[in-house]
C-alpha cells in the first residue's frame, strides 16, 4: 500500500466564466468543487492507476466534509484526522474568451499541537503496511518545518520509502531525513540550492545537476526535477537521465502531482530508474493532456510513454 | 415574529487581494466566508433591529452546512428543510489596491418537489405565529416562477402580511397574489412594467410612479421603489413619499436586503408609512455606511435618520 499524506488538501472550486469582467457582476457558465491540494491530485493519479493507496490527512469544517465527501465519490480511500479550522479553498477563475486563469489559494487551515499528534498516531499505524510513502505538499500553519522530517524519519525506520515533493525549509529540512526520492521543481531547487537556475537545454545541465547534488549531500538518495515542457531529470546514485516528452497544449496543473504519483509507483514495484523516469514522465504529460487538473486519459498516457526520449546524463 | 424565508442562500465567500493578478496565483490577505443572499441579510438585519426573527430554508451539501453554522454563530435562528444539491455560494474578490470588486454568483441549488413540498409544510406550520412574512431572492432552479405568488396566499389565508423582493416573472406573479408591499429596484420595476425608467430626478417622477402603479394594479398594496443613492419611494393606498438620504460614500451590497428588513419591521408594528419609509432608508444607508455588506453600525443609522428627508409626492 502507498500512503499519501495531505496535511494541507483543499476544496478546488473553479468558475468557468465566458469573457470575466474584473469590476462587476459574473454567472459563471459551469461551477466545479473538487478534493484538491498536491496529496489528493497524487492518490487519485494512484488510484487510477490501479495502486492500492491510502490518503491520510487532517481535514476540518465544512469544506473539510466536502474534501471528504470529494474522495470518496472518486473512489480514493482516506483516513482524516479532524481539525478544528476550516479547510482551505483555492479558487479558479477560468476566462474562456481570453484563455486566462486567475487562481486565488487561500492559507491553509491553522493546525494544533493535539490535532497534529493524533494524526502522527494515525500515521504509525498505517506504517508497517505501507510499501511507499509520499509527503506532499505546503506545511500548513501551526506545524514546525520539520514536520516532514520526521514524518520522513518515521517511515524510515519502519523500513518504508519516502517521495517528498515540497519547498522551502520543508524540503531541506526534510531532504536531511533521507528520502528515497525528493521532486522539486526548477525554481524550488534553485531556492534549496541558492543559486539561480534555467533549462534552456543541454547547456543549463551541469548547473541542474550540481544544485540537484547539493541535496543528495543533504541525505535524499534521488532528486528528481520537475522541468514543465522540458520534463524530468533524475539524479541518482545509479545514474543521472532526462526524460524528455513531446510537447503537448494543455493545462499544466496537477502534471507534477502525476509525476510523483509515477515516482512513488514505481518506487514501490522497484522498478529500473530509466523506467520509472518514463513513468513519471508520461504520466505528467497524460495530465497536461487532460482538459481538467489531476486527471488523465489512459490513451494520453500510451501516446506520451511512444514519444518519450529519456537519455542518460554525464555527470561530473 | 417576523419570518424571513431564503429559498436560495448562499455561502458568500469574499478573498480581499491588494492588486489582482487576472491571469496568475494569487494568495488573498483576508478570506471571509458567511451566510449570504438575500434572505440571510433580511434576517440578520431584523435580529441586530432585536426583532423576533425566524430564517425558513432551504439547505443542502457541505456549503449548506457552512451557512446553517453562520447563522448560528450570528446568533440568527433558523429552521432548514434539507435538500440533496449543494447550496451554491457566491465570490467576490476585492481588489483594494484598485478599489474594484469582481463577483461570481453561482447557479442556485435544484430543489426537487418532495423536498419542496417538506419546506412548504415547515412554513404553514410557522404562519400562525407571524407578524409579517419577507419572500426574498430568486426562485431557485426546479421551483416554479408563481412560487412566492402560492407562499403569499397561504400568508394571506392565515392573515400575516408579506413583503416580497423579487424580480422577473416571480415578482409579476408574486405582485397579483395580493402582497401587502413588494420593493423592486428601478431596474426590476422597468422589467416588470415593461418600460424604461430612470431616476435624475423629480422630472422622473411621473414615469416611476406610474411604473409603481401598475404593480399595485396587479395586486400589490403597496410598491417600495429602491433607488440606490437617491433613496426609497414609497407608492401606496395612503399616499406617494419619497426618502431621500444624504449621500454616503460606501458598498451598497446589501443596502436594499437592509431596506426590506426596515419595511418588514415597520410593517410588523404597524408604523405609518412615512416613518416606515425613514426606518427603512435609513437602514439602507447606515448598511452601505458599513465596511462588511448586510452589517450596520447603530451611530449611522441614527445619523442616516436624522439627516434624511421624507418628502410627499403629488400622484397623478
Amino acid at each position: 500500500m502507498i500512503a499519501v499524506i495531505a496535511l494541507s488538501p483543499a476544496l478546488d472550486v473553479t468558475h468557468h466564466v465566458d469573457g470575466v469582467d474584473w469590476a462587476g457582476v459574473n454567472r459563471p457558465a459551469s461551477v466545479r468543487a473538487v478534493p484538491g491540494g498536491k496529496g489528493p491530485n497524487v492518490a487519485r493519479t494512484l488510484r487510477a492507476l490501479g495502486a492500492d493507496v491510502l490518503l491520510l490527512g487532517l481535514a476540518g469544517g465544512s469544506t473539510g466534509a466536502a474534501v471528504q465527501g470529494g474522495l470518496q465519490e472518486a473512489g480514493v480511500p482516506a483516513v482524516f484526522t479532524q481539525i478544528a479550522a476550516d479547510t482551505r479553498r483555492t479558487f479558479a477563475v477560468v476566462d474562456t474568451r481570453r484563455g486566462e486563469v486567475a487562481s486565488f489559494y487561500e492559507p491553509g487551515a491553522q493546525v494544533s499541537a493535539p490535532e497534529y499528534a493524533r494524526f502522527v498516531a494515525s500515521y504509525a499505524e498505517v506504517l508497517p503496511r505501507c510499501t511507499a510513502v509520499v509527503l506532499s505538499g505546503s506545511v500548513p500553519p501551526g506545524l514546525p518545518a520539520t514536520a516532514y522530517a520526521e514524518l520522513t524519519l518515521a517511515a524510515s525506520s519502519a523500513g518504508v520509502p519516502v517521495v517528498l515533493d515540497t519547498s522551502g525549509e520543508p524540503l531541506l529540512h526534510g531532504a536531511s531525513a533521507g528520502p528515497a526520492i525528493v521532486k522539486p521543481n526548477l525554481a524550488e531547487l534553485a531556492t534549496a540550492a541558492g543559486r539561480d537556475l534555467r533549462w534552456a537545454g543541454r547547456r543549463d545541465q551541469a548547473a541542474v545537476l550540481a544544485a540537484a547534488a547539493q541535496l543528495r549531500e543533504l541525505g535524499a538518495h534521488a532528486v528528481v526535477v520537475s522541468l514543465g515542457a522540458h520534463g524530468l531529470i533524475a539524479v541518482t546514485r545509479d545514474g543521472a537521465w532526462h526524460a524528455l516528452p513531446e510537447p503537448v497544449p494543455g493545462n499544466p496543473t496537477g502534471a507534477g502531482d502525476a509525476a510523483v504519483a509515477g515516482l512513488a509507483h514505481g518506487l514501490a514495484q522497484g522498478s529500473p530508474w530509466p523506467e520509472r523516469l518514463r513513468h513519471a514522465a508520461a504520466l505528467g504529460s497524460a495530465t497536461a493532456a487532460a482538459p481538467i487538473a489531476g486527471e488523465f486519459a489512459t490513451h494520453h498516457y500510451q501516446l506520451a510513454l511512444e514519444k518519450l526520449r529519456v537519455r542518460q546524463m554525464e555527470q561530473e
